[in-house]
């Protein structure tokens, strides 16, 4: 039996990410929550640059960060990583991982959800309006992107079922969600997409987390917003 | 036989990477250089958000981004993808490409590199002090925190031989030392590590590429710096 364990914040969408591919797999993972201010003692000496999430494997392997941890998973246990079929479909989904969580994450939820809400509790200072406005518009170029790949399949990276870049997609969409900041009507497809995922147990925890003095928008917790 | 070819840029830190595996493990690999200004339409074809690198493997497979490519190269040939041993080494190796390619190249490379010279290329406007002056104090931080890493191993994953960690560092280590903004003697055991990379054959033709309008530091091309 092995035994996980995981540093995460609520909100940090690579976190979330694995949470959602060990909820989708029935993978018993233990969950050590870490404050936004600053890291604890124990995330620190198993990665001393205090980024998340790390991912403890009993006994004593430290896995740091979403692409070890996600492809560890792949070498130690395959089936549980949802990155589909060796070669096509897995670049594919290789792909959207990495747009996601690099281009799509820094073009977007840095530059919303950081100067929103990062920034004000850890007092770095207002939200600047330029920065603001610059998310806004990557976001529906962006979103538009997306739409082109819901269009013509069911699940994202073209393959037979939910693959890791819905997920890691998912972290990121919800995340922004929880603000309002996405006019789903505008994106027809994507919120179809995103209704499927919404529904799924695996991602039902991500509806009661809460960031204090930031409540979500109304519909939030809704499956039919 | 299998035939690679790699949409790059001479000075884009994520295609030098993957150059550079190639040459360690003496893999042939055919090079199609993409203008900074604007990607090709074969380049926009393979990869339609026009980012580097893409490797097309013969027939017809396209692989695009760093990450993808790596893991692809596991998975196809895995002794030339140098991840070291599955488990623990391999670990520490992935931890550090995503740390180089996210945290590094983020905070430092996008910071100096592309304030100075990629918006001058592509007429954005001019540097900004402000942006210049934080790269460099985290050039500084994040040196020495690759020191400690230098002081402990010969490698820096720590494994027997060189990994696809120290590629990916001195992919990125070569773009700013290429303008001249590393002082190598505050970082001893960095420079040491840094002259048995910038020794190595697979390095050399970076040395012979330039930047119009933008010639490298004096001492560039010195293995003896």
């Amino acid at each position: 039996m092995t035994f996980y364990t995981l540093h995460y914040q609520a909100f940090c969408p690579f976190s979330r990410q694995i949470r959602l591919m060990a909820k989708e797999k029935n993978l018993d993972i233990s969950l050590l929550e870490e404050k936004i201010t600053h890291p604890s003692t124990s995330l620190m000496e198993k990665n001393p640059t205090g980024t998340l999430p790390v991912l403890v494997v009993d006994p004593g392997i430290v896995v740091v960060q979403e692409y070890a941890i996600i492809e560890y998973m792949v070498e130690t246990r395959d089936h549980f990583a949802l990155l589909g079929n060796k070669g096509v479909l897995r670049n594919e989904v290789r792909r959207l991982i990495h747009w996601f969580n690099g281009v799509f994450y820094l073009d977007v939820v840095w530059q919303i959800f950081h100067e929103k809400i990062i920034k004000t509790i850890k007092k770095q200072g207002y939200p600047q309006r330029d920065t603001l406005k610059r998310g806004g518009i990557l976001l529906h170029q962006h979103l538009c992107y997306v739409a082109s790949l819901c269009n013509k399949n069911n699940w994202l990276a073209g393959g037979p079922s939910l693959s890791m870049a819905d997920l890691v997609a998912a972290s990121h969409l919800s995340c922004l969600d929880y603000m309002g900041e996405i006019s789903w009507e505008s994106y027809p497809a994507v919120k179809e997409w995103y209704v499927r995922i919404k529904s799924r147990p695996s991602f039902q925890p991500f509806l009661r987390e809460r960031i204090p003095g930031f409540p979500p928008h109304a519909l939030y917790q809704e499956l039919d917003f």
